[in-house]
């Protein structure tokens, strides 16, 4: 899986527009209700993280979560970060 | 809740041995042997935390789970924070 270069990466981010970048690492904050709608959410994208064997990382500060995503194995963004972005997205539509 | 003195602090420390304070937050890592056990963690960590009606920030990198804590209505470390400290390090027991 190869790092992806600045081009692929602004093409990738132009499709997740609610996406940041910061270095080698892209991220998206949640808002939910409550507390227990994040846990519901955080096993959702604990679930699809499983299947794609590729892990976000993730932060939980009550109604809020964080994920971010980085391919360790590239050394930066590759297509899994970007693949599985789109994914947890989907968890919420 | 009020919130605590430092000496109030340091005797509340000293029964978490694993915790360490950063100001007014108090925190802990654990270390599991995969993602799923560390979601299985977070998951009892927010059921004693809904519980508790008290939440720790949590944040989750594959197999290693971090809670902090703090009660922001004291502004500070409070009672309450060392009690769902104790009532979460007995999750892995």
């Amino acid at each position: 899986m190869p790092k992806l270069n600045s081009t692929q990466i602004k093409a990738g981010l132009e499709r997740l527009p609610e996406w940041r970048r910061r270095r080698q690492v892209i991220g998206r904050t949640y808002q939910f209700k409550d507390f227990r709608a994040a846990m519901r959410f955080v096993n959702a994208v604990a679930k699809c993280a499983e299947e794609a064997g590729h892990h976000p990382d993730i932060s939980i500060r009550w109604n809020r979560v964080t994920l971010e995503l980085t391919t360790h194995d590239a050394g930066g963004l590759s297509e899994k970060d970007f693949n599985l972005a789109r994914g947890l997205d989907r968890l919420i539509k």
